[in-house]
């Protein structure tokens, strides 16, 4: 399965667990994640087989595992989870899974949308992808 | 378990399923039914046992499929379903499942603090909850 280019753009990849291909988000205002799941055509939930729903649900909790880890590693624990599966821009399926605290750039309002990605410096992108592989056994 | 009052204020009761509470929320702009997993005190996914993990993501196919009949029945079918997990406001654990359409009031960007809610008119309400709990089978 090819994997959108509008991904590729915004994103540095993390690896690659069971259905979902696990990228970092690089806007460095947020520890942020996007699964992917590997189904080619695939748009909404429901285009998963149950069994990959199960799964994804689980790749889910460890990608909210691996934000908190993340979120750490900068300097900035998580105190909640957000998740969205949107794709009205990129239909794809993919799904976001965000830490947020309420200190954070676009508290308490969701992080799309909100102000202007800032970049991560290459050491700080070096260690959130290596947070992110580490908690996910990647 | 208690529904959090700020639900109460901004949506209808559908029904029950197994996990699950459904309420409409009360925003005519858009089909959008609010799941809130009877699990007292559960706030992230992570606070769900596994099975009731899977049970909700199976909740969620429904609550789109019925989001989808809604927006037949408001004579505005649905074209991307988008669903949310987010709970910076209001912390108990609920899930947001929404119908959208390209020409939608907040197109392509999330509904979430997009703009003022739209009240139904009494005649739609009852059309639109009459819609839901047909497609949920309540």
């Amino acid at each position: 399965m090819e994997i959108d280019p509008a991904f590729l753009a915004t994103s540095e990849s993390v690896g690659r667990l069971a259905l979902s291909h696990v990228r970092l988000h690089t806007d460095a205002r947020f520890p942020w994640l996007v699964l992917i799941p590997a189904v080619p055509g695939a748009r909404e939930l429901e285009d998963l087989a149950q069994g990959e729903r199960d799964v994804l649900m689980e790749e889910i909790l460890r990608a909210g595992v691996a934000v908190r880890a993340i979120g750490e590693a900068m300097g900035r624990p998580v105190s909640k989870l957000n998740v969205g599966q949107l794709g009205n821009v990129t239909p794809q399926l993919h799904l976001h899974v965000i830490g947020r605290r309420n200190d954070d750039a676009a508290w308490p309002a969701p992080v799309w949308g909100s102000g202007k990605p800032v970049a991560y410096g290459a050491t700080e992108l070096a260690a959130a992808v290596a947070a992110g592989r580490l908690s996910l056994g990647l």
